[in-house]
């Protein structure tokens, strides 16, 4: 296993900036991938309320190569790098940095990982309807990913927040050519949803830890065929999965999304293929201890 | 030995900034004596340019706890930090940055290394003539610290440079009570100072690799009973060095002093006591391979 005496001035830095983040999982996931490959990394994880200055000091330390960036800062972030690609602008959050001779660029990997674990479980989305529950951060970045990487045909909304739910809407209609329809989330409006839906990519916080009995699909809306991706991955099997995987459907947790974001961003510190069976033993090791 | 799976949001971060900063060996020297101590910390070097920057992310990033600051940004950072101890500000240089609940506190190791390099030794210094030569960085941080903290008979200080040499003379007149004379470095000043010092202190870089056939001292000035202090450290033993040891005389190499700002910026860091054999180790090992 690598070991501090490794560490030189050639070594670079990574880090994880939030507040909080006592309980970050990114400095085991990222440092056993950079030893697995003997790279010369090391990443750490830092309480930060200036997030301006944290950038600025990105910058200024030649060495510090990466950063993830998770809540609250990944909106204000985006103020202070460089550059971002046009769809993460859309989106609206980034959770990377990447120093890049001199410049920060900003990009987002949660809509890109969401997306990764659609296609790593065989799951076709071109032709498809989709349905989504949720219109906030998370729903904004794997709808637009979607929208701009695939063809479904068509891309449902439903939320309980009219204002987040127009916003995405109005702005995925004008950043994307996809078929977006949207609506107020309601019990009759969702058993309409439900009924021709393919995929279900549910983007909300029930059923998280620990309100773990909660879930926004009752379990008789549920048909033969359909795919339930749920973001949440605390616990590992919401409600809502445990109800689909009962009923036969093919189900995906919410905990490849994170391995997948994480996975992306590995890749784009260190320009090589990330190890992610390491990194997938890492997560799953302190998600079930 | 300390592995990269320690790191969590607990581990704190210190790092030396200067540029260039590849052969720095303060990561060897502090990561070893992390480790014996099985301490929550890492140590990295970093080029920086922007040493306003590199301050403020270091004020920003909460657990970036220590810095450790080399050449050409030992002056400058002293403009970005919130408190600096008088001592420190008369000298006019730092070299460590400690961050204490979200203030930056600036101060040196260098004079303090140096003077315990003489105390460890056994050498006495109240009451002594002490022979400075140069009148530079070093020589300020030094000549201070044995102002403040020591009373010697006489502190006489030559060099070459009249400007440099009259500046420090006149800081120390106003900022210390010690008994404080100078003049320009002749043969005929060096031959008569020599005649009545007990502990010469070398702050020139004269002797130092490449030219390590240099000495400022013509060896037929030594007198038995005298001290010499060089704080050059490549080579470890200097002509100057080398010429006293072989007049009996006792000597003091510039690695006690480096070291020992080691040692000293380590306490600063972590609040315990360094492990003083293994950083020595380090060194030693790093200048003998």
């Amino acid at each position: 296993m690598k070991d501090f005496r490794t560490i030189s001035a050639n070594t670079r830095l990574c880090a994880v900036i939030g507040n909080p983040i006592a309980h970050s999982l990114s400095p085991a996931i990222h440092n056993a991938a950079f030893a697995e490959l003997d790279l010369d990394f090391v990443y750490l994880a830092c309480r930060v309320e200036d997030v301006k200055n944290a950038l600025a000091g990105m910058r200024a330390l030649e060495n510090f190569r990466g950063m993830s960036v998770t809540i609250p800062h990944k909106i204000e972030a985006m103020k202070y790098v460089d550059e971002i690609a046009e769809a993460d602008r859309s989106i609206g959050s980034i959770n990377t940095v990447i120093h890049e001779k001199g410049r920060l660029v900003g990009l987002g990997t949660d809509g890109p990982g969401a997306l990764k674990a659609l296609v790593d479980a065989g799951i076709e989305i071109d032709g498809k309807n989709i349905l989504m529950l949720g219109s906030g951060g998370a729903a904004r970045a794997i709808s637009f990913t979607l929208a701009l990487n695939t063809k479904p045909e068509q891309l449902s909304i439903l939320d309980i927040d009219e204002d987040m739910l127009q916003q995405l809407t109005a702005d995925l209609k004008a950043g994307t050519n996809a078929p977006v329809t949207s609506d107020l989330l309601t019990q009759s409006a969702l058993a309409a949803a439900m009924d021709t839906a393919d995929i279900i990519i549910h983007c909300t916080p029930v059923g998280m830890h620990p309100n773990t009995d909660a879930s926004l699909i009752p379990a008789d809306l549920f048909r033969s065929g359909q795919v339930v991706f749920d973001i949440v991955y605390t616990p590992l099997e919401t409600k809502l999965l445990a109800d689909a995987r009962s009923r036969g459907l093919t189900v995906i947790c919410g905990v490849e999304m994170f391995i997948n974001q994480a996975v992306l961003q590995f890749e784009r510190f260190t320009g090589v293929d990330a190890p992610a069976e390491v990194m997938r033993r890492v997560v799953m090791e302190h998600l079930t201890s």
